[in-house]
């Protein structure tokens, strides 16, 4: 594989946790001559202090001229914005990507806002994250090893399509494709419902009598049960409203099995508690040693 | 804290994770001029070739002779009938202690079951674990900064209370002392509820038709929150069965948490998702740093 050609300039809207360990990572690496940061409130400032980005940019149009990368990382609710302001101020070679954690919503209203540009919009999706959030949380090494996946829509270019992957392949980070709503309903299953059911786990805990004592006497497996249930609330709320169908059919579907083991509990019915958990540990067991599959570092 | 008197002998029944710790921990500190162990099964064989035990006891009877202190490490339905076995075995100044999970049950068992060496039972806790067992995941420095909670009866002597307490202090542990409902109420909320929400997110992910892609798009999150998900099913299952009525009170709370979360999604409630989810998160975060609280190590 021959080094990718280095960038111009790397645009990058929205600088916290992923935003920033984008631009530190382009930084770190020299995959652009020059990474600028644009982001509404005080976080871009913060990024330029942090030395994630190279130059604050005051507006979007300032922010993309002369880019030939623009790299979307704002909460989900703030793309469809960001998208309309790109339309017609995008230098004419500029691909565009984003790093939203549900992708049929965002390539909809690329595909309704960014005009003539919409070929050059490749959607993507960095496996990576935590709990910490914010500029103060990013790094250079967040992609080192994991998994970006990337949703090319029917009409994207193969350049465009080509400059998104050597930019994450640049980061460290491997390539999946996947077709949006594929990727939408795994992702429901493997991230979203997930987040929900910790902070449901954290939530009744905190609603009831015990909440402090629990606080003293929680293990490592109710800290690791829990850890996602510290993330950002309003992120999160944004990701399921988006994913909502998708979402729903798992919380379906997790809230049978749950009935199911309450019902066995209730009914001291060992056997079938037993076999249930069986099931559900032999999945768990079989889990790719971390680092061996599809792994984020952190 | 002046250094505890050096039992003659300590007998470990069960020698799996627990039990095999704690012999092996005996041993590492001298706790105890020998470790005996019993246990059906191959066991013991494997503690003694592992190292864990001084020496294979071919009964209860044989395993109990000539020790001060009898530790219970077996899974909670085979207490009962250890209790009954020790009933007449047991040296006059025999001291007996357990490692269940649940605290009510076992000590209902031993005022039922060991006659007039009840006063020499206190029921205990090791706050420790893992989803791995058996004598192989046993290690002697298991309890080493863990919690080991003490649920000491009214009749309970304070000699047998101060050899129990002597016992975990030596592994390293600190103790904490609670009523037994009060145990089991909180361990039910912060460990065993717990468990079964991780049991059920893993079966229902294991049921769907994703099963396969979901272990290669497992990221950080969802390992952690499953983690524990991979424990032994049948354990579990009995420790469910034996705390039910806790265990029950908690699966109510969460599933009128986790339908409420449901809801204002179905409902696209943004506000009042990420309101329950800020909650859920603020208790997680105050949640004392691992090593400052009650944290085991592992």
């Amino acid at each position: 594989m021959s080094a990718a050609p280095r960038l111009r300039r790397a645009a990058v809207l929205g600088v916290g946790l992923i935003g920033g360990s984008v631009a530190a990572g382009i930084r770190a690496r020299g995959l652009a001559a020059e990474v600028v940061g644009y982001a509404p409130g005080g976080d871009a400032g913060r990024a330029l202090e942090l030395g994630l980005i190279d130059r604050v940019a005051g507006d979007v149009a300032q922010a993309v001229a002369g880019a030939d990368l623009v790299v979307l990382a704002a909460p989900i609710p703030a793309l469809p914005g960001l998208l309309a302001a790109l339309r017609g101020r995008l230098d004419a070679d500029a691909v565009v990507t984003d790093c939203a954690s549900t992708k049929r919503s965002v390539i909809e209203s690329a595909r309704s806002l960014l005009g003539e540009a919409f070929p050059r919009f490749v959607a993507g999706h960095p496996i990576a994250g935590g709990e910490r959030h914010g500029p103060e949380a990013a790094r250079a090494g967040l992609f080192d090893g994991c998994l970006a996946v990337l949703c090319p829509h029917a009409e994207a270019s193969l350049a465009a399509v080509e400059r998104v992957q050597d930019l994450w392949t640049g980061l460290g980070a491997r390539i999946a494709r996947m077709e949006p709503d594929a990727h939408d309903g795994l992702f429901a299953e493997v991230s979203h419902w997930p987040h929900a059911v910790a902070f449901a786990l954290c939530g009744a805990i905190a609603a009831g009598p015990r909440a402090e004592a629990a606080q003293r006497f929680a293990g490592a497996g109710l800290r690791d049960t829990t850890r996602i249930g510290a993330s950002s609330a309003a992120l999160w709320a944004d990701i399921l409203i988006d994913n909502r169908d998708a979402v729903l059919e798992c919380a379906g579907t997790f809230e049978r099995e749950l009935r199911a083991i309450a019902d066995a509990l209730a009914a001291g019915d060992r056997q079938a508690l037993a076999d249930r958990f069986e099931a559900a540990a032999r999945w768990r067991r079989s889990l790719a040693a971390p680092g061996g599959g599809a792994e984020p570092p952190d």
